[in-house]
């Protein structure tokens, strides 16, 4: 756990407020023209309530880890909630478990799984088994999971997709310090697992053991005949936002990972359907219940990692077409912004600053006039920290006591 | 005592120079408009003088602590002088103190007092003690201060204004970590003091003396027949401008918290009559005495506290018409902002950035032709953390050698 400066204070400034906050990330939001002179995905996008917010509101960029930094999800969506996204990381085993909502224990480990094929020497001949049908992976965690039993410990092993799979060990005094066993190339064999501290080693046995009863069990399958681990972890422990902001949270998440996330700094999960229709529903559904809702829509990065400038630029403005209906809750704070850069161009997220625009009635406007990475660029609230986002949240609904005397 | 980077820095690269530096704080400067699409208080003021040194020098927005923190006077001004707002935190008693312009020696533990009215149980029903006029708050401290003995200390009393007085405890060994006898409510009785260490022990147990026999005193009084205390602290023991920057600094401020201020960073305190024309006339008379002058102007906070748009805007022209009698002193370096943001339309200090001007022959100045919040927005400085203004003003008057071969 580590605390930003702006956590420490908000945490000793923060007073009851009735104001209530909607951040919504429209993930990987920021793009790149594909021609020079050319628009983004966000300016080619007819967005005329995000224009009329921007006119009304004041805009910037958002700066999601760092300079030339290129965020995964995780750390992208820990600097919006305020917390430093560089000393809070998350490890890929738990957002792996996170990703299938796996309910992960704090004393848990976490591990990505990949089915992969060797030879007869034991040597990696294809990291990822021929990506395996998802069905065949689900019958192979079942075998492994009905089939190996280490003392001591209680073990899952539950399907992703295709070749991916999540290994969660439970039991007392186990750390997390472990090397992955995923050489990441081909014409070796797996690694072995070792423990950089006494509780990690007994995990390393563990694993070991692990490694040892499924290629057994495995050894007649083709082509996933063994696997390999990466990414252990267990969950940080982290101070909730009602902790540190006083803040009912709320998550409205089509996707497990994200709600994942949300549910590691405390916030409640809302059932939020399957839709940015449903979305919206369950936010007006769950409006008198909290103070601070997260509302998360994917398709922005997903389209962008598809390298679809023009249905990014579609789901943009699908977005665009409830910013209404939200607005019509009366938030006395609305933040609209994305964890990351996902360029179609790139096909990829990027370090690229993110548009950012947030609209109170005590923000003081700038002369944008449109919501766009260009016109952000101008815009009043600057170029700043993603993770400065929330405390700017709670001063503009009155949460914040005054600093001194 | 803590040292940002940039103080750290600036002490080992000071270098001897005659260049003078200008700092001119209007408290509060910093607005918004009364209504969306309307000017600010800034923007809406004639100020012909200041829009012509933005034209000639470079703007930007100064953030006074960070991002949606309100600060205080005490923070505010501690960023302006340099130094880390958050890690030089001045408590309330200190800063009561130096408000009065009470000599605070190093070892003094200092309080903020407040005479309240407590029922027959001995229960706080009005914690101002109905704002009793400061004639009967003078009377009463000398009561106190004439009647009161605690061996080995040497207390001191001192009238503020209405209810409001300073404890001043002096004597060695004695710690401030005391916790507030102020229970920032009614119904219930002022808490006991205790100490969070064996020194501040000793405070707290000399806290409860002076109240059990300030209870006594004030039994028949009616109604200020009970006090309260906070704030409990000690001067911080900080370097001076002179060891830091090389700088000879001289304050010239009509007010006593700002005097007192200045005087924790070891400026000496100049004269300044109570006019801004008597601090003009202050300024030219110790124009050959010093290399830093901090002027300071209270009423741009003071109108904006009453929530007096047209009066903020009057006192902002008044500031405008001294512009040039100041330049005439031909600074090498002029520097005009606030300590941070006192918008009329909240009454209140505000966490919003401050206008920011620097004039000096080698500034590189920008497209800004008017000193507005908007127009500072675009300024060439972009967004600067307060703390980072005098390292600036340090370069621009040849202070500070190059740094690395």
């Amino acid at each position: 756990m580590h605390l930003t400066t702006w956590q420490e204070l908000t945490r000793e400034l923060q007073q009851p407020a009735i104001g209530k906050i909607v951040l919504f990330v429209a993930d990987g939001l920021g793009g790149l023209p594909l021609e020079p002179g050319g628009k983004t995905e966000l300016e080619t996008a007819r967005t005329p309530n995000l224009d009329a917010l921007a006119r009304r509101g004041v805009t910037g960029l958002s700066v999601p880890v760092g300079p030339g930094i290129t965020p995964g999800s995780g750390p992208g969506h820990m600097a919006l909630f305020g917390y430093d996204p560089v000393r809070n990381v998350i490890g890929r085993g738990v957002l792996e478990a996170l990703g299938i909502d796996f309910p992960l224990e704090p004393a848990d480990v976490a591990a990505r799984g990949n089915f992969c094929t060797v030879d007869e020497h034991g040597r990696i001949v294809d990291r990822r088994a021929g990506r395996i049908p998802t069905e065949k992976c689900v019958e192979l965690c079942r075998k492994l999971a009905e089939n190996i039993r280490i003392p001591g410990v209680q073990l899952f092993v539950e399907p992703v997709r295709e070749h991916r799979f999540v290994l969660v060990i439970r039991g007392a005094g186990l750390g997390d310090r472990v090397n992955d066993t995923d050489p990441q190339r081909t014409g070796v064999p797996p690694v072995r697992a070792r423990g950089e501290d006494p509780m990690s080693q007994r995990t390393a046995e563990i694993v070991e053991q692990f490694v040892r009863q499924a290629a057994e069990l495995l050894r007649d399958e083709h082509p996933a005949n063994m696997l390999t681990l990466r990414g252990f972890s267990k969950r940080p422990n982290l101070p909730t936002m009602r902790d540190l902001y006083g803040l009912d949270a709320v998550a409205l998440a089509v996707y497990p990972m994200y709600r994942g996330l949300a549910r590691l700094v405390g916030m409640r999960i809302a059932d939020a359907g399957k839709t940015l229709q449903d979305q919206i529903a369950a936010l007006k559904r769950e409006w008198e219940q909290g103070d601070f809702f997260f509302v998360h829509y994917k398709y922005t990065d997903s389209t962008g990692e598809d390298g679809n400038f023009a249905a990014k630029v579609e789901k943009i403005e699908e977005i665009d077409a409830v910013i209404p209906s939200i607005m019509a809750l009366h938030p006395d704070v609305f933040i609209f912004t994305g964890d990351h850069s996902t360029p179609s161009l790139l096909k990829s997220h990027s370090w690229h600053p993110v548009p950012l625009l947030l609209v109170a009635n005590t923000c003081r406007p700038d002369d944008v006039t449109e919501f766009g990475e260009r016109a952000c660029a101008r815009g009043g609230l600057g170029q700043i920290p993603a993770c400065h986002i929330l405390p700017l949240a709670l001063a503009h609904c009155g949460r914040l006591k005054k600093f001194g005397a």
